[in-house]
């Protein structure tokens, strides 16, 4: 008798993206000449750099010949692509890193939902509350987060509220914890951390031998220079930090999926029995186990992000979406919204009016305004009273958008 | 302190390629004018079909509009190739599908390694010997397998050794199973089951509420009228079987990534208390929280492949392999050797001199001859004694290499 994974019945009910699709296109079915604009789901609409274009055409036509095709390449992905990533976003800002320390994907969303199968279902995990859900469903389903209370939160893991109070950046937990999420500049709230609260972060998960999974997706975004754009810019970082990255909003590459993890040599997690045991070996097992590799059309479209003229295309697009931020914060501010993020990330998290939902304003605003945000309740408890906006938008529609907002 | 996923310690040293990988760049770097010829690695090597290409440069060129650009899809893979899967795959076979009954991924190899985490991890699974390593190593990764012993056969497993005798078709197991792992045409034999013996496992599987893990990521290969491409031609197949599909080998695919899982509604396992669970929702939300769906570019180029000249176009690459197939088998055994499979798969399965083990041949074939095989003892014990060769080459390279053989 084949038995399923109980730990599925935990999970919470629908994965928060489908909820706000299914509430649009019921609102759609109703009023189907509503024009809305979505600044909800964080999707990029400009095109893809014209670089990456070229790069992407000269690799499919690769494939066209019997001399240059490619069939399996490395599951960490290719030499050429992981030397520019170490060369551009690492060298670039005073980190050294091997080769073998990176691990090319086909997303981060992949990489942060299966990095915890590499670590045991006893570590106590640490979250911000607001969290991008992937982070907390993967644990569910390991059995590490235990059962949900009212609140959706569970019972295992510990929250680190993140609110206005502390600027959204979670104080270091009075509680025991192993593995600590982290994700600056932050998904949903736009904020970042100082390199000052980054280091306390580093010394408290070295002083106590815990790891940090540092998801950094949104790196690119940073406007202002005194931000790490890598959390291996601390010294000492390399033996308890692991960091994603992603080309999904750097280069706008949702639909064409490439990213990449790195995992440090020198950072070790221990056995039970306290014999310390490198992660970067096991991660590498998990990677060339369960993965063959992405797309090599991908990966030559993300190499090409590195190139003189791609670096410069990429700028413009993601100058077009920090563009829209700035719109964003500034129109909100003058009706007298308070908003927060917007400048070193491509969100804006705005307060709702007080004695509204998340939810309730979400609604309101896709049925009055027929604009679509995401409700910051479904991000965590902390996350309620608040709603994200995206600034991955067209401009047009961007202002489109903040003309219905002071209408309404 | 956070502490390692040890059941990671238990799994056998190096999987099998990178083993293989290692052996030939040694012997390359000290012979290298050496002339290697690959028969090992089941890697494709004709180019994509022209049919495929031009989808994918179309793809392309649509990533580089705004109007047509494409972020994130759907999940569980757009509905043009969901539909063309369906219609192609199963319909002509007489099988009914429902759209969500069907994943798009990345890879074969993900899903048949991702698999299992919807399952608890109490369950007995059963696995041929040989086997593709991915089946095994996931579940060791799980905590299904337990220890090693010194055949580096896991003492969880219950193992279904695929010998000469059984025509390398597994026995109903007297054992307790619950979650079996069968894969026709069969990686690394090229076995085929015939419909009879598949329906006895479908019985089987009905009657102890076993769930049946199905992989036919080589279906396309099968030449003989009377082998079944699908699990789900045999009657109640539906309620206990997850079958696999890529378009690796079908189409080329292993440098793009693109294959498909289907999950049949009615497909149901337990809860520990006894209760049925619907196995479909609980692979939805996997596939939804730790995947972004594949690259556009890429379902776009699978949907090609449907396409009459696709399907005409990719036909004519598979000949070509199985034409090497066909060589390959009748050379090997006019030299006086024994070989199975190569008739519905593009695997020979080869019976290395009596006295020799896998890998001594595997050493010899590579100094000798220059020509690189797969020790079939990497597939399992029972796979020793035998090397698998692969189709997947030149046929110029497989002609000199069955010259190399004759030589040797």
């Amino acid at each position: 008798m084949a038995t399923i994974n109980e730990n599925f019945l935990k999970l919470q009910a629908g994965y928060l993206f489908p909820e706000v699709g299914r509430r649009v296109r019921a609102f759609k079915q109703k009023n189907p000449d509503a024009k809305i604009i979505s600044l909800g789901i964080g999707d990029v609409t400009q095109p893809l750099a014209p670089a990456v274009i070229d790069a992407m055409k000269k690799a499919v036509d690769e494939m066209a010949n019997e001399s240059t095709f490619r069939g399996y390449g490395p599951e960490q992905g290719y030499e050429f692509l992981i030397e520019a990533i170490i060369k551009n976003d690492f060298n670039s800002r005073g980190v050294e890193l091997e080769a073998d320390e990176i691990f090319v994907s086909d997303g981060a969303k992949c990489d942060t939902g299966n990095i915890q199968e590499i670590f045991g279902t006893d570590n106590i995990v640490a979250m911000t509350d607001p969290v991008y859900p992937v982070y907390v469903d993967s644990n569910v389903m390991a059995g590490r987060a235990g059962s949900a209370n009212r609140n959706g939160q569970y019972e295992k893991i510990v929250y680190m509220p993140c609110t206005a109070e502390n600027n959204f950046v979670p104080d270091i937990p009075e509680k025991n914890v192993d593995i600590i999420y982290l994700c600056f500049p932050n998904n949903p709230t736009g904020a970042v951390a100082s390199k000052e609260i980054l280091k306390k972060w580093v010394d408290f998960a070295r002083a106590s031998k815990a790891v940090i999974l540092f998801d950094a997706a949104y790196e690119a975004f940073i406007t202002e220079g005194q931000i790490l754009h890598s959390i291996y810019e601390i010294e000492g970082a390399k033996d308890v930090a692991i960091e994603f990255r992603s080309f999904s909003k750097t280069a706008g590459f949702t639909g064409v999926r490439c990213a990449f993890t790195v995992v440090p040599k020198q950072l070790k997690a221990d056995t039970k029995d306290g014999k310390a045991v490198e992660v970067n070996p096991l991660w590498h097992r998990r990677h060339c186990t369960k993965f063959n590799g992405a797309s090599y059309i991908s990966q030559a479209a993300a190499a090409a992000a590195y190139t003189p003229q791609g670096k410069k295309q990429c700028r413009q697009i993601i100058d077009i979406y920090m563009g829209n931020a700035a719109l964003i914060r500034e129109s909100l501010t003058k009706l007298g919204y308070k908003v927060y993020g917007g400048v070193n990330a491509p969100y804006i998290w705005l307060r709702v009016p007080e004695g509204s939902s998340s939810w309730e304003f979400f609604d309101r605003l896709l049925t009055k305004a027929n604009v679509v945000g995401t409700p910051g309740s479904g991000f965590g408890p902390a996350g309620e009273g608040y709603l994200r906006l995206t600034a991955f938008a067209r401009p047009d529609d961007v202002k489109k958008a903040m003309e219905r907002f002071k209408k309404m």
